[in-house]
């Protein structure tokens, strides 16, 4: 692993860092906050456009990572370089991975982001840091579609799950209904185990799961459809806590205004563990 | 005035305006965070190269802005436009205004940010939002070079003055060796005028002061100085409380690492009087 960036920050360290990755093909980024004593590891995924640079520096969840002894990773959205396929739309391919494993031609060789993710940075980073301990996920809108799909595909990974602003049912969101078929092709079955709420509704979730939502959000109705997780959590009797935000929007406004919040659930539920 | 952006935000609502300078002559952009029921104003001054956006992306102000009732007013760092002189360098011209009122063609006729916030900008936003009450003063390197120098020149507009890594003495720091003749000509009465640890020497000032200041930021001893501010307060028995903390640098992430002591020092402040 090569150092790219240490900052002293909130009385932890916020690394990032870059290595080349077997699953990937490429070399990927990642970002790693680490308080003095960390207790367990907390993954966070962006959402469209991002890089590990945005909740770094917009997202503020250090202080409460410090207060809690979590170590919070942030894994760029997808791969990247001049070999890598992209798409002129800000919504497909570089920065737009959806946090699956790409069956179709031309992204299937680099766009591996759920294995990338569970079985390279999360067992590589626990190792070299010596982290054990119940891993929790999150993220936001994009990665808040991961952070549900990978941890509810993943218990034996993941402790416990959240996430902000997420879309909640890729196949029925304008995104994921663009996405899902350029990635995986017309394999329906495909499809649906990349979506949050038919995953939840099939496969259940033992413990709490916390989703905070602001109600300005702009693209609340058309993509993100938080009640289709709702009607999944109710069918399978999982205990769902959706936050409504009167006023908030989509931006890093909100999610800096509740991350913290999130660190604080994931702590907890490792404590319960 | 316009606006430009409206987020909630940590219980409040940090807004993006724009408006008309009759002092610089030019078009204003300037953020303002706004709690519920703000009992009093706090200044925040960026550092070069920054604009009204740095400090309320990634300063991570707001939460304690809200939990103190503050208002944060966050000034652009200079006029700007086309028409507007500009240099080359990061550190003249636009993004880089020193918070002085030039006088020196070609900068004298827009670079006259210090009457620009005390009689322009901060009487503006007490009337439109009918704020009262003590107003604090605080700042990032060149702002905190400001928030000093504007604080201590105008004990009848601030109550309280705080700095995170400031430029401490603007004639004895290559930044203001540069910046101080182009915009004020040789007239050392002007240099020195602003000059924080000078002004601080011969002015005292009643309250304490708080500054915050990276141990491992790569400008301290060529640009910052802080040991000359504290050679100031010493003799004008000024209570200068200078924290220097191990292992943070010059960046956004000791900013929003600190950053919320000073909301509550200025609140504490804003108490007291």
């Amino acid at each position: 692993m090569q150092i790219l960036e240490k900052h002293a920050c909130a009385d932890g360290t916020q690394w990032v860092l870059e290595h080349e990755s077997v699953t990937t093909g490429t070399t990927m980024r990642f970002a790693l906050f680490l308080p003095e004593s960390p207790k367990s590891l907390m993954v966070f995924l962006s959402g469209l456009t991002c890089t590990e640079q945005n909740v770094i520096t917009k997202g503020h969840f250090q202080a409460a990572a410090t207060a809690t002894g979590t170590a919070v990773l942030c894994p760029d959205t997808s791969p990247r370089g001049e070999d890598v396929p992209n798409d002129d739309a800000y919504d497909m391919g570089q920065g737009a991975s959806f946090y699956l494993d790409a069956t179709e031609a031309p992204w299937s060789e680099h766009f591996r982001m759920r294995a990338y993710i569970v079985d390279e940075l999360i067992p590589l980073v626990q190792r070299h840091y010596d982290l054990d301990g119940p891993i929790g996920i999150s993220g936001h809108s994009m990665g808040g579609h991961g952070a549900l799909v990978l941890g509810l595909s993943h218990p034996d990974v993941f402790n416990s799950i959240s996430a902000i602003s997420p879309i909640a049912s890729a196949t029925r969101s304008p995104w994921g209904q663009k996405a899902l078929p350029m990635y995986l092709g017309d394999d329906v079955a495909a499809h649906q185990a990349n979506d949050a709420s038919l995953l939840l509704a099939e496969k259940g979730w033992s413990g709490p799961i916390l989703v905070d939502q602001g109600l300005a959000d702009g693209f609340l109705e058309e993509q993100l459809k938080t009640e289709l997780l709702e009607e999944a959590a109710k069918s399978a009797g999982v205990a769902l806590n959706v936050r409504r935000h009167p006023g908030y929007d989509h931006s890093y406004y909100f999610i800096s205004s509740v991350l913290a919040d999130h660190v604080w659930f994931h702590a907890a539920e490792r404590d319960n563990f």
